[in-house]
């Protein structure tokens, strides 16, 4: 399939480029010494709303903010505003229906409104999307993973690619784990499958349950 | 930025290139007469619950036939198996990650296995992500929607594109709603204001509201 397969060539060259922005990104983030995480997950699984959880918790005592990828709108970075941490907002829809995902560039785009040097941690809030984040580093130190119960048991088995490549899973909503059929063992054993030995902690925005976990791991990141 | 235009010339002639293979697919549904619905929504969202409880209602109904697009695995197509009907697996991850959307060439190739003369409707239950399947047509006669109340009130807004080209929006696991913080009035106001007056049901994969609707509609599909 010759249109496959130029397609592929074109990816790869992508992504090679990508890989190149991003080691410069990085190269950024190490001489400031700001660690940088980026966070991803499916549309709804509640990364705005655990970062809304984690800015209230660490305010005064680790100096986090947050860059913001969204295809279209400035809701999410709206709702950290209250906040008052500085945040930079990134829009994806230039392309046709709007990137799917934040590529090193769209990150380093954003960065200049950043003043890295008084940053401990930068947050990258990624594009609500299972597949396309984790194939484009963007120059992050750790890859975090909201996973939201009511997505399932079976996901990690069949979007494998972003499961094994987190350094930190949140198993988020865990407040309706009384309301659903979800099977916990069941998904722990399929993360496991994917990614032997992957940390993971169980979280619920809504509640605060494993927030206060999810805060000391930022902080020895600080110290780290 | 030139990396970036290169990149979108490229996948506008993808897209070009895949609109003339959804026309092609197109031209063989008309001729076998069969209705082609694309399946849509993010990870975990209920499409392949949705459809068991499909197939139980229309055996004997209707020759509701599914293709099943997945990144990885076929155990969305395992759980269909025990309905006896026809389906096809395609799997995607002959990319890098795993390609995040069905396109009209994956579907060419799995219609080879299909006998579309038998098939009243068929389902194409595409890849769960809430951005990039709606880019690539497959053929399809109409595209439905499977969006979760678990997701959040504001995502027609933050991804307007797929509500945009929704002929139908299932909003689905509404017997979560006693337990949730979501406000139904709002979402359907942000649908509205995406995609003004696309129709929608409420459905519950799991209680079976909004099941026989949904059929309904499904078998006027077969008339129409």
């Amino acid at each position: 399939m010759h249109r496959t397969a130029v397609k592929k060539a074109v990816l790869e060259g992508v992504l090679d480029a990508n890989d190149a922005l991003a080691q410069a990104n990085r190269e950024k983030f190490d001489r400031a010494g700001t660690y940088v995480i980026n966070l991803m997950s499916s549309p709804g699984a509640g990364k705005t709303a655990l970062l809304e959880r984690t800015l209230e918790r660490l305010r005064g005592r680790l100096r986090l903010r947050v860059l913001e990828g969204d295809v279209q709108t400035t809701l999410d970075a709206d709702r950290l505003a209250r906040f008052h941490v500085p945040l930079v907002q990134v829009n994806t829809d230039a392309g046709f229906g709007g990137e799917c995902h934040l590529d090193a560039n769209m990150v380093r785009s954003g960065l200049g409104e950043l003043p890295l040097a008084d940053i401990d941690i930068l947050v990258i809030e990624n594009v609500g999307n299972l597949v396309c984040p984790a194939e484009f580093k963007v120059g992050e130190d750790a890859r975090v993973m909201v996973y939201s119960i009511t997505e399932g048991e079976e996901k990690p088995l069949k979007y494998p690619l972003m499961f094994r490549s987190a350094d930190l899973v949140l198993v988020n909503k865990v407040d309706l784990l009384k309301h659903l059929e979800f099977d916990l063992e069941q998904f722990l054993g399929n993360l496991e499958a994917i990614n032997r030995g992957v940390e993971y902690m169980l979280t619920s925005a809504r509640t605060g349950r494993g927030v206060e976990k999810w805060c000391s791991w930022l902080e020895r990141r600080k110290s780290a």
